[in-house]
């Protein structure tokens, strides 16, 4: 088939024509299908529906800690070991949270605020102007975190080994300039796994700010899909190179257990050095007594090691893998190699990362909605919502069935191809 | 037998000797036991053994929502319900924590320090010399969350009906005063039922500070001892009283099932009138999102509605009864009405407020100590650690077995008893 740049004008209206007549039927199907966030689907969440019956031998832990009652302030130890492996890091560093490990960001964060960080010269909340790096496309919950503390959102461009270094090694040199957010393995949405020398040079690059802070949130750290051991993501524990570089305090690392067992009952933690972890906990003991370690022995008892957790992700990828696959398909057929568009075929994580024609992504997801097919909005993986090239979509295939992301991403593509046809006949 | 006022210098030296041989005896023993915290004994415990049971019918809201997914971040409808029916108020003021309640007291006040309440002229970090009320003796936890966010702790005088309002009236005429913490029902550690005229009044007052709030901890509603019906504290409803007043955003209040079901694995809540609660989540929403709703479900599937928590809180209050009737009986036996020591005879809560002779508990808490028998530290009731007449010693009878709590009473009356001799040799 000839490419839409090769079409002449009477030829592209003639296309667009075709387009529109499947986009009314589609239309006319009055669909509702829902791609807006990376949810596990029910299937997934019922690999762990037997987790409570694991406590049918008692709550008490290897140390014979009563779990069901107050105490353990940090998390048992038997949990903290796990996450520990998964994260390539000591027990001792880690800090086990309630079900959402970016509550614990958003905490971190406001410690920093009203207290500062161990080498702060004063607290965050007193810093004017205040800036924070957000690597585009990135989380949106992450950015609205920072957003929400009177951070100003520097967009930093990814690259296909994470955040440009160039970019960032620049931007670090204003003291304003407090920390970064990365997902290191599977970024959120396009499924990068960030290369060794970029995590290196994260680690190891000179910060006008002496308080500056890598959040790093290993969301998708045994999240692969892929069944080929070498392709799996893999990344060296930042905490581990921060200190070599000299730069012990730099990192906060982030995981969770919610796209493991369940979203809306898992366990969370982070990892800190020791120094970070000292003032963490000054802090985190008069917030409370300890957090819910009943649900951590349940979980520790369920998946009791990191070979364990891998299995079960092995499950999980089972069912996710025939999703990420129809996407590719759908998208392969419908969308081919016109470099018009392009798209992420990630390893592991929970997104593909559709690039509509620049400046038309919020009109793609405009008449997606109106065909019944919700999308996460254009834009929002970007720092205020708002994509310079209006051409990021984030695809979230977890959730629906294969035939309900077959149906969505063929209008996807649909819409991609008329907005795409009017953006070339405006030229 | 003569009291101790009445005796001459030479009788209280021959019963000092007494008690001193009774001291030692004791000492030679090598006890270990801890009146040290109110924590529940596992007997309460196993009362909730069997709550994740419930979830063997499945994870599924009665709205048919699925809690082991993202999504209701103020918790689920049924859980939000049953706090509302305990609380006295509506399903909507009512947004659920994890498992601490002092986690959700402690974020409500950093919100308030870095972005301020909806009437706050400015967020309160930023106000210098801030202060905060602390009826003591109280709750060492709650002063410590204002003492590390810099707020200068004034301490109120309690009375048997709740703090004294005359003294607060007068405090609260200072703008730099921003809020009180109180424990209304059973207050810890005197074990204090507010009365309606101190509810009210402190509903009603004028306050210098705009954005003075009420931190209600209703951390004891349901958690009576009493058999008999008309002696259970009962407390009005706080934010029913503050908008009858027109103060209608003075008020948060909490709750928590820890000493309900697990203390290690509860879950809490707070509640707050329409404006306040809209503020609070355009924060929380942020914050994360979700907290763990299986657990949630665990908890209103277990006890359904206030009527079976109340018919739960009475199996606890057969298992703690005897513990504190063992206090009052080894109390009474051991130091009588001589009126040179007192102390509370709660009908709910978790603890019993002993007063030493004045100027004699840091001393009686040392040798108590020594003597094997770990007590609260002597002015931990108190704002900066500083009981003024050195005098309240907090015992918590609900851990240890009645065999202990009387084996530590005794040694307790002992050592209160040779303190006070001690001072009146001093006079």
């Amino acid at each position: 088939m000839k490419g839409y740049r090769e079409m002449t004008k009477e030829e592209l209206i003639q296309v667009r024509g075709e387009l529109i007549e499947r986009y009314e039927k589609c239309k006319a199907l009055n669909l509702t299908l829902d791609m807006t966030r990376g949810k596990p689907s029910p299937v997934q969440l019922d690999l762990s529906n037997d987790i409570y019956d694991t406590l049918k031998d008692g709550f008490k832990t290897a140390k014979n800690e009563d779990t069901r009652n107050y105490g353990i302030a940090p998390g048992i130890e038997e949990i903290r070991k796990i996450f520990a492996d998964i994260l390539g890091t000591d027990k001792d560093n880690i800090f086990m949270g309630n079900s959402s490990s970016l509550n614990q960001m958003f905490d971190a964060i406001m410690r920093a605020m009203v207290f500062g960080e161990i080498d702060s010269p004063k607290p965050w909340s007193q810093v004017e102007g205040r800036k924070w790096l957000c690597p585009a496309p990135g989380y949106d919950r992450h950015f609205r975190v920072t957003e929400t503390m009177g951070f100003e959102l520097i967009p930093v461009p990814m690259t296909e080994n994470g955040p440009d270094m160039d970019v960032v090694e620049e931007l670090v040199k204003d003291e304003k300039v407090k920390g970064i957010w990365c997902v290191p393995c599977y970024s959120n949405p396009d499924g990068i796994v960030y290369s060794e020398d970029t995590c290196k040079r994260l680690a190891s690059m000179k910060t006008a700010a002496p308080d500056f802070r890598i959040m790093w949130d290993n969301a998708y750290v045994v999240h692969h899909i892929t069944e080929n051991e070498s392709e799996r993501g893999k990344i060296p524990d930042i905490l581990s190179l921060c200190a070599e570089a000299g730069f012990p305090n730099r990192p906060y690392e982030f995981a969770s257990s919610s796209k493991v067992t369940f979203a809306g009952g898992g366990i969370s933690c982070f990892a800190a050095n020791p120094d970070n972890m000292a003032r963490a906990k000054k802090y985190l003991s008069v917030q409370a007594i300890c957090t819910n370690k009943v649900n951590q022995l349940a979980h520790a008892k369920f998946l009791p090691n990191a070979e364990a957790v891998d299995k079960h992700m092995r499950k999980h990828a089972e069912i996710l893998r025939p999703k990420f696959e129809a996407v590719q398909k759908v998208l392969k057929e419908e969308l081919g190699d016109s470099g018009l568009w392009h798209w992420t075929d990630p390893k592991g994580g929970y997104f593909v990362s559709f690039y509509a024609f620049p400046g038309t992504a919020t009109k793609v997801v405009a008449m997606c909605k109106d065909a019944g097919v919700a999308l996460t909005p254009a834009g929002a993986s970007f720092p205020y919502g708002k994509d310079p090239d209006d051409s990021n979509i984030r695809l979230c295939p977890s959730f629906p069935p294969v035939e309900n992301i077959v149906k969505a991403v063929s209008i996807l593509s649909v819409c991609a191809k008329i907005t795409a046809i009017d953006k070339l006949l405006e030229e």
